[in-house]
């Protein structure tokens, strides 16, 4: 069996390395960023049925999506991905993607105020914990059934697992556009690059794409 | 005659955004970030011959730089790039690049403690000027010949031409290294793709270049 990795998916941040803008809420989930980290997602054929669509295009950018879930058996989200500001004041809080999520997988919701476990169609079945990385890690490992783990982010959480060193692959999209505010992927992260071997490429959309391959 | 631009020439930065370090002197110029922004540079035929070297890389690096003195009539320079701190009491300081400056052209030096023009072998002119971009590009204009004007950096010196939309083409090399502190080129330039149509192309190196050409 291969090993069991801990992966970071197209995760798309601006020049000036924002992950997320300002003033997140219900109807901004990205604040003052708006769309403009996820356009050049919603073009490709892998993404535009999960917004009702036909078409799209399917060059280097659809072919990256497409490894969103291969071999991923559980993913570890941060309490600012699963809901706007206040949502666990919600009972009924299921997050942003309807009755069938996308992920397919138990995924592990980390909050300050947990609540009982949420099954979902299709699949995806969430878990909420108090933990740290660590601990998230572990219970997400066990859930996984020996495929690989998902962090989903947000930007604090990315930023969390690689300061804990526990990042074994990760995907991010550099989007050229400049935000100017939010919350910055790189931060508290200097001389990241001794422990990870680093490839770029540039798709015709204008987004770059780095794999960042963990070291030994 | 074709219009006289205003370029900025194979600028490197930092995944987090980062032009320079902290603590620049005389022995380390980009500060703690040491060589790592320009080690991409190092490794081409263009540049080895400035070191005293030979052999090197002959791809997309290479190409790229070849553009840098392509039409350029003029350099503007902020006074970070010409010398370490404190280099204006400093009667005798020359720059960084010894008897035969790469440029060949006049350089426009901007700072607070303006002195007489240096002319150096192989046709660069160093001029001192206290005078804000507009001012100080109004005379690269004139002494470029009608040629383009180069505005060599540093980061504040690249970052004040944009902020005063003064830029036309902008080279950005995007080098995967995460330095954590120094000058950050974006600072104060939100939004500032929607002056600009934004190209990027990888290089096998592990640099991205990216071209901003201004829209219209």
């Amino acid at each position: 069996m291969p090993p069991q990795l801990v992966r970071v998916q197209h995760f798309a941040i601006s020049l000036d390395g924002f992950g997320t803008g300002v003033g997140q809420s219900l109807e901004q989930p990205f604040g003052h960023a708006g769309e403009r980290l996820h356009g050049w997602m919603k073009n490709t054929r892998w993404a535009r049925p999960l917004f009702g669509l036909t078409g799209g295009s399917a060059g280097i950018d659809d072919a990256l999506l497409r490894t969103f879930d291969v071999n991923i058996g559980a993913e570890i989200m941060g309490a600012n991905k699963f809901g706007p500001p206040g949502w666990h004041e919600n009972p009924d809080w299921k997050g942003w993607w309807g009755d069938n999520p996308p992920f397919h997988t138990p995924v592990f919701v980390l909050t300050h105020h947990p609540r009982p476990s949420i099954a979902m169609e299709g699949g995806t079945i969430f878990h909420f914990l108090n933990a740290s990385p660590e601990e998230a890690l572990a219970e997400a490992r066990k859930a996984a059934g020996g495929k690989d783990v998902r962090i989903g982010g947000g930007v604090k959480t990315v930023r969390s697992f690689l300061e804990a060193g526990l990042i074994n692959h990760m995907h991010i999209v550099l989007v050229p556009v400049v935000l100017g505010r939010g919350e910055r992927l790189w931060e508290g992260l200097e001389d990241l690059e001794k422990d990870f071997d680093i490839e770029a490429t540039s798709s015709p959309s204008g987004v770059t794409h780095l794999m960042f391959m963990r070291k030994g």
